[in-house]
């Protein structure tokens, strides 16, 4: 749990790899959005009420080629291939993906605090595996949010421990769809998912906010998720 | 005119800046979406038969705080302030920007193209002041095509030199609405620009590939904007 500075910068990240957890997936669409605190302090609205995306805001979407192929449900869901990446003659997730977003990141104020769905059981291990891979490091007093954990503790805490929240769905989708009644747009592209996730989090920013000051987890406590495979990509 | 090897990725460009060339403009904000030839080459169409944005797609935007104030038209067209950018707690265009963008460039299958709407007279010579004050280089064979030029030649070559293209305009948005007979969406945001200028060269891409690999112009013939002023910032 966070006891250290509040975050100045929120990250809005996704991943899209080549499956699920179990079978060692790697990145191959990274996609950041960075926003200052105090556009998430003070969000504009439209007239109807829904917020709008901050002016100031820096993005970041990167394609890389995998080594190992996609299963055939995670190639449908996001529209990427091996042949596809290839054919744009995009390189793996290498030394160049690291300069690139540490260059980015360097451009926050910091603390930066890292904020994905479901984060904590796959963008935040998966992206730790890729930088573990190469020696790579995220800058000192990175933070992270999960806001699918998040939403589900702050949903349980107004509901005073009953079960009233319980047959809800908090896929990034459903709550997005719940807030707004409307479709996302151009899910499972990283980008798209993560304009639905800052959406997501601008509808319910001001409780989001006081949770991460008490409750972002530091960097350095994530774990890979799996041991990266040695050698043959070390030539960060 | 280029007589080099044929670009490999294609980098729309967009910058928003503090005003017209006449008032030595600063970037205050900066959109790259990189696309692989093979993309342009071939690209997808929705069931009206508009193309498609490939779905294999590396974007970078940054925002930067410039030292001079915002002429009013300006800040008003782009929404960007010096303080609005400050409260931000954006830097200026420093050598943070120039790392991003170099290892940017760097994932992209080289030779690239840079491609800007009215780039001969704005952005390419305001892109190279900025790199220029801080000693920056782009990659070694990066080449030129402004879409503008490029545009209002296509046509001129078609109307066998009468002048039945004459009375057009070939503003960005203008193109945007006679080949989509709609909107642009979020003119004058670096993104928004960049994704007008991706669909105004789908819709073209043959004709404009053809024409870049003819008359690109070599990076190293772009001249700056303006001399840019000595001190300060050099501490790239």
């Amino acid at each position: 749990m966070s006891k250290g500075p509040r975050a100045k910068t929120f990250v809005f990240l996704d991943l899209e790899a080549t499956g699920l957890p179990s079978m060692d997936p790697e990145i191959a669409e990274l996609s950041l959005s960075a926003v200052h605190r105090s556009s998430l302090e003070n969000p504009e609205h439209d007239e109807s009420g829904t917020p709008l995306p901050p002016r100031v805001m820096d993005k970041l979407t990167l394609c890389m080629s995998p080594e190992r192929p996609f299963t055939a449900k995670a190639s449908e869901i996001t529209g990427l291939s091996r042949e596809g990446l290839a054919r744009c003659g995009k390189a793996g997730f290498d030394g160049t993906v690291v300069r690139t977003l540490q260059a980015f990141l360097s451009r926050q104020e910091d603390p930066v605090c890292l904020v994905a769905h479901n984060g904590f059981d796959y963008d935040f291990p998966l992206l730790c595996m890729e930088l573990q891979r190469l020696g790579a490091h995220l800058p000192q007093g990175t933070v992270c949010l999960d806001t699918l954990a998040a939403l589900r503790g702050l949903d349980h805490a107004h509901s005073h421990g009953t079960r009233a929240q319980g047959g809800k769905s908090y896929s990034l989708g459903s709550l997005f769809r719940r807030y707004f009644q409307a479709e996302p747009s151009a899910a499972h592209s990283a980008e798209g998912d993560v304009h639905t996730l800052l959406m997501v989090f601008l509808h319910r920013a001001a409780e989001l906010l006081s949770w991460a000051d008490e409750q972002a987890l530091s960097w350095a406590h994530v774990e890979p998720m799996y041991m990266p495979p040695d050698g043959s990509r070390l030539e960060a």
